[in-house]
Parts: C-alpha cells; structure tokens; sequence
C-alpha cells in the first residue's frame, strides 16, 4: 500500500491541506490547475514547519475539524472515486492510499483486515473504519451536515427521496452499467471474454432505466428535486465511464433531460477535479 | 388493487388500529393471537363509532401521529415485508394494498404511477410516496426516531456501521439468496427452468459470505454492534425464504455465531407476527 497525500477543495477556491507532513495551502490561496501541485506528493506551498502547522490547524479550525485526515483507499477505482467526490463536496481533508484490485491488492491479509469482502472503497477516521461507498457517503453527509454542499436536500421528505434515488442507483443504474464496463473497459483485466449479446442486453437494459430517469427529470433539475444531492453525486464515477470509455454516450445524449442533467452535474468544479487528479486504472 | 386494513402491534403488547374503519383497540387491550382478529380484515373489538374515534385519537395521541395510516403496496412479497416489519418495530400504523407481481399488477398503468420502474414495494403516507424498501425503512427509523426501537444505534459511527451493513446485505446477501430463491420458490412463476449450475454457485457464494458474517458476529451480537438495527432486520425477508422454501437451512445452522443471531432476529415478535399475517405468495 503507497501512501499519497492529496488536495482538498472547496466548492469554489481551493484549499489544500498535506496532513502529517510539511505543506499546506490555507483558504484563499489557489492553485489554478494540478500543475501547481508537487508532481509526486500533491504538495503545493512550502514554508517553516511551525508555520505550516499553524496553517494547518487554521484550516482545521475554520473547517470546524480535528486535526484528522480521512483516508480512502484505492482512488483510481470509481467506487472510491464516489466517496471522494463527497469528501470534496463536503469540504472534507482525505488522503488516498493506493490499492490496485487488478493486482489482487485486495485480497492481501492486511487490506482484507480492513474490507473482509477484499472490495472497494474502505476508509479510516482516526479509529474509524468504514466501507461500502454509498455507506460512506451518506455518513459523512450527515456528520458534516452543515458544512459543505448540503447533499441529503432540507426536509425529511427530500431526504427520503434521495434514499430513493440512491437506492435507483445502486439497484438499477448500476448492474448494467458495471456489466458493460466489465465487458468493454476492463475485460482484459477482468478476465472477461466480451460477449456482445451481453453488452446489447445491458445497453438495453440501460437505456429502459434511462426512460424512466428521463421522465422524472422533465420534472425536477436533479433525481431527488430541485437540489444537488448524494443522488445525483453517486452516478458519476460509473456515468463516466459510459461516455469515457464503453462509447454508449449516445444512452445520455439521445434523452434531452438526462443529458442536460448530466452536463451539470459532470462539470461541477468537485467531479472535474476528482477525475483530473485521479486517472483510472490503466 | 385490494385494499385490505391491518393491525399495528408494539413490541411487547399488540395494538390494533384499523383506521377508516370502524375498529380499534388501543394500547393495554391485548390480543394473544392472530385467531383473535376478524378473519377477513384483522379487525377486533368492535363498538359504537363515537367510543371508536376517540380511543383512534387516543392511540394516535399516545404515538404522536397525526390520524393517518401509511399504505404499503405488495405485503406477500418479501421487499414489502422488510418495510412492513419496521412499521412494526416503530410503532408505525399501517394498512396493505395487494399488489400480485406474478400476475402482472406491478405493470398496470396505475401502479407505474406510483413506482415506475414496476418493483415492490411502493408506500403512500398521505401525499408522499417513496419506492424502495431500503429507502423507506430509513426514512421511518429517521423520522420515528423517538418512537418504537431504535434501529439505527445511538451515535453517528453506530449509524454508519448500520448503514455499511445494510449495504452489505443489498449488495452481498441479497444478489445470491435472490438466485436461490428465483430458481427454487419461485422458478415456475417466474418461468425459470431451474439451473443447478446456477443453484451451486450462488450456494458457494451465499456460504463465502456468510463466512466474514460468522467472523463479525462472534465479536458482537448484531451486524452493526450490540445493538438490532436496520442492518440485521433487512436480513429478515429473504433469510426466511432461504430456511423456507430454498431449504438450506445449512447455511445458516453450520455457522455457530450465523445461527445464534438468525434465532434472535427470527424470533422478534415483529417478525413473526409479520410472517403469520402475510403469507408468501401461493
């Protein structure tokens, strides 16, 4: 496991916090790209030990946090990359720790300490260890409610719909779309021998899914109302290989309220910046 | 669309509300069995419809309810039981609408309304409507906090735990118990040859699982922790069938901590009032 420290952002400036070691770039100083970030820690700003620890802790403080990083594990994978785009939204300081699953990392004694499941994501808080993405986001969601993109809507009537439309997500958008990433992306890797009439099953299967988001999304801006939510937030790691990727851009593009939907929710500043920091396997 | 009116019961004593018609018994009555409901709506003790209203208005007072009774869609279906029996757990009236997905009623056009994608279950709670089992039951363990059992743990981290679990259960339990049952209970309704092919891998794959199930239950009582929570009573729906009907019963009684926890879960009176009211589908 390699340990890498990484930025955190906020919605508009960034600010950039390498905890545990020397470099920390308080609110109100940007980066304007990744350039600007150390080319193999993340790092940008350098200064004085003591300093930095007093930025840190300025930043800590104005974020209303202890002086904890949370650690996710295995960025470069899309389920991990739903959690970090939470931590992102939510203002939340993480640093990553690589596990290539396609090595078998996950089924190393130490890591299935962690996720005896040998699956992706799992992060650690301090004592706190945590899996299961849509597990995760919604935890932190809740526990830096007031800080950050509020993402689970205002009422308890909204949030249950952003249940419901988690839970869409997970059971209907998600199988197909993991299948034909299996069958396109990563076969190779998988072991998989592409199986055309699997993959048109699927991107059938898929686009029915997509009728039906695209009806609801002639009613509201986002899945679960007129607000930004986990529900929405959760399709992007696995929306994106859709178009970037398996090459069905056409099941978004061909349906004018989705492919609306997904053009504002694919370009918010957080998504851009996950997918730039983190490429995927390759 | 039937719409037949069904009894509420608290954990310990029964409390029978029927609302819209003209029977309740409040808290402190006690019935000792299902044989001492009406055999054909579940009503009991009847009386004049003044003496009625007021002991419904008592019970709801007592529960902090407004006078409304949450509709839930398909109670003979496995999903709709898991939202049912926290109904129950929380103290929460309800009343059932039949829905009979192997004759084709989840695709009639006014259930579509209601849940577009054709699954059960579906609830009404007076001009609210929420798909999703999983969904639902969140949205009552939440908004109901104070109310019945607390099925979501006392603290943040508690809650995250339920919520990795319940995901485990969607994610892990569910794809290979729902095989079982597709090719076993159910394969004639649902025109499935069964493949005993299929049978013997996802019995593999429920046993690897229920392995790191039996590693986490001999270090605390529930999924979560010491605690029953949503996590466990998720479980609840298709571990029945897997002792009913899929007869691998196995899988759960060579697994020591497994077998001692389903013997708990399976033995709350909630479940087993739900499972004596709402027999499987025929």
């Amino acid at each position: 496991m390699a340990c890498t420290l990484w930025p955190i952002f906020g919605s508009f400036g960034l600010t950039f916090a390498c905890a545990g070691r020397a470099c920390t770039q308080v609110q109100g100083s940007k980066a304007k790209s990744v350039q600007d970030l150390h080319p193999l820690c993340g790092r940008v700003g350098h200064g004085g030990v003591s300093m930095q620890q007093m930025a840190y802790s300025l930043v800590a403080s104005e974020l209303g946090l202890a002086a904890m990083v949370v650690k996710v594990y295995g960025p470069a994978f899309a389920s991990s990359k739903r959690v970090i785009v939470c931590l992102v939204e939510k203002e939340i300081k993480f640093e990553v720790v690589d596990i290539d699953i396609f090595k078998g990392e996950g089924r190393s004694p130490d890591y299935l300490k962690l996720q005896p499941f040998g699956f992706l994501p799992v992060i650690r808080d301090g004592d706190y260890t945590l899996y299961e993405s849509r597990a995760i986001i919604r935890y932190y969601a809740e526990k830096y409610k007031s800080q950050g993109t509020e993402l689970f809507g205002n009422t308890m009537e909204e949030k249950g719909k952003v249940e419901q439309w988690l839970e869409v997500e997970a059971h209907n958008f998600h199988p197909p779309i993991y299948t034909l990433v299996a069958h396109t992306v990563f076969s190779s890797k998988l072991g998989i021998t592409p199986d055309q009439k699997v993959i048109q099953e699927n991107e059938a299967k898929l686009g029915k899914v997509l009728d039906i988001y695209e009806e609801r999304l002639s009613t509201s801006k986002y899945l679960a109302g007129d607000f930004f939510s986990l529900a929405d937030l959760s399709h992007l790691p696995f929306g994106h290989y859709l178009i970037n990727g398996v090459g069905k851009e056409y099941l978004i593009r061909d349906r004018k309220h989705v492919s609306a939907w997904w053009d504002v929710i694919s370009n918010r500043p957080s998504w851009k910046k996950v997918i730039q920091l983190f490429p995927p396997p390759t």
